[in-house]
């Protein structure tokens, strides 16, 4: 069972999840030769899977799907059946749901390199999950993100994501929530909307631009070649993207991801979709972002201590050659 | 010319560092036929030495030497000759000190094998640089760290550490002080003492004591096996320690790492020395302390994300298995 502690002095949350030192690849004692858990054929090496996108008349937790979703085995948080025992994040016990989303039937397929149609799908299968569980009122936040690569912290090789949910707002997410409530309150605007309009003015940072998105490396980037990719419009939550808005997404996301990889040739990375917390209502001063971090070097000992990051190239620098490396 | 930049919506600081672009190690272009610029008789690969444990008649910047210190040729914050701009971590010019302290002649020695003497040499020498910068009072605050393996973000081999000086105290340290300052005012004494009391009083955290020292296994850790050592009487400042504490530092600490190399086999690791603020006067409230983390399994996209760390291992089972593990 896993629980959420907090340091009283740093504010520093953490989940300790002792499910998870049993992860296959975890500490480097991978087993390279054991089969693939992801891939067709291989779904009884998984827990039984939530949910899938598969023909009608294909049974459940055997092959015939294109994205497929299960309870990752080593979970960092669990259900315990009992309910939620509290909504702000002191030592508790560490509930919430852990899913892995498999993104792909096919082992090896980068992530630039996957078809329009399949990217909608794993779009599809994220909203999906995020209103799945919104629905059901228990929980307060859901974190979709993505790890490519052993230096991005992915245990396995086969493309997939995962869905961390959350009763709490993590403090991090809370403080920036907290930020952008009082610009809202300040300046009567969303502070995403204004820096997308002042970014587009400037175009120094902006990498790539449509009619539905736009994506900029950030003008205080914690990595290299750091990109959000913002809605034009002001929208909270991901999960309300419509699907031609999800398909816009996969169309930029893709041509970002191509220009990295020939930069970078395949580099590790991590992707998340930041979202509004389940409150309510829509609110007017959050708006949903995907934010890539390539993972080109690591972080060490002055990032973990003081939490200032050292990024050795100006997101101007990274824009322009991302610009210039899009197809 | 470096940039401190910080995002106006999470608080999250970085440094802008081109000239970081080109260490010959980063991003995993690494020429491992190339001179280890830090081996005796290649000194000529470094900057000039700004300070070196060398007989009288050894001449700078040639073999003889024991502790070598240079400044960074990659430097995060490089100082132009020009008045530091500011206190404030906005954005602005990133000026500092970045050092490198090259522990040991020898290239393969791992930390926990150091004897004794070389062992009292290295801290000897981080005292003496932190004196050095303090004194210059144009500086706000100084932090040594340590990067070993590449996954805790080292670039080489041969051991060494690292000291970055700063015009400002970073935003993570600035809010554990506050927390500290509120504990001191509420409680009439130091926060860290009466952990120190507590967890001895428990021991469930307890990895090694003596007369001097307590090294403990912190309630909320973010890394597996993280450890931090604390002098057990009360002492803001590391670098005003007198020999003797240095000498029973050294003890502890190779104790800790040895147990942890038993554990995991030279595991990647990183370790601050977190010191208080630059300012005028000795202060009630921090007490200094070296913080150990090892580095088995890298953060991911939940961790980037939400700031939340996963960690498998409970810290009251890796008090456990490393005293198991002390010699």
């Amino acid at each position: 069972m896993s629980e959420f502690r907090k340091d009283p002095l740093t504010g520093l949350g953490v989940i300790i999840a002792p499910e998870r030192a049993q992860r296959p690849s975890q500490f480097g004692h991978a087993g390279a030769s054991a089969p693939c858990p992801f891939c067709p054929g291989n779904e009884a090496l998984t827990t039984a899977e939530t949910w899938a996108d598969r023909p009608h008349d294909s049974p459940a937790n055997g092959p015939g799907w294109s994205v497929r979703v299960v309870s990752n085995k080593y979970p960092a948080v669990t259900t315990s059946g009992a309910a939620a025992n509290g909504a702000t994040e002191a030592i508790m016990t560490g509930e919430g749901i852990h899913e892995v989303i498999v993104e792909s039937a096919a082992h090896g397929t980068h992530p630039a390199a996957l078809d329009e149609r399949q990217c909608d799908k794993i779009f599809h299968a994220y909203r999906q999950r995020l209103r799945h569980w919104r629905a059901h009122r228990r929980w307060r936040y859901g974190l979709i993100f993505k790890n490519h690569g052993e230096r991005a912290g992915a245990s396995f090789e086969h493309s997939h994501a995962q869905l961390v949910v959350l009763p709490f707002v993590p403090a991090a997410v809370e403080n920036e929530l907290s930020q952008a409530r009082a610009y809202h309150e300040r300046a009567a605007g969303c502070y995403y909307c204004a820096m997308i309009a002042s970014e587009l003015d400037l175009r120094a940072r902006v990498v790539a631009s449509d009619g539905e998105f736009v994506a900029i490396c950030p003008a205080a980037p914690r990595f290299a070649f750091e990109t959000w990719i913002l809605p034009r419009a002001h929208a909270p939550a991901f999960e309300d993207s419509n699907d031609a808005r999800l398909a816009a997404l996969g169309k930029i996301l893709r041509r970002v991801l191509g220009a990295l990889d020939r930069l970078h040739g395949n580099p590790a990375f991590n992707y998340s979709i930041q979202s509004q917390p389940w409150d309510d209502s829509q609110i007017g001063y959050y708006h949903w972002q995907l934010r890539l971090l390539p993972q080109l070097a690591g972080a060490g000992g002055f990032e973990w201590s003081s939490g200032i990051h050292i990024n050795p190239v100006p997101p101007e620098a990274a824009a322009r050659q991302l610009r210039d490396a899009l197809v």
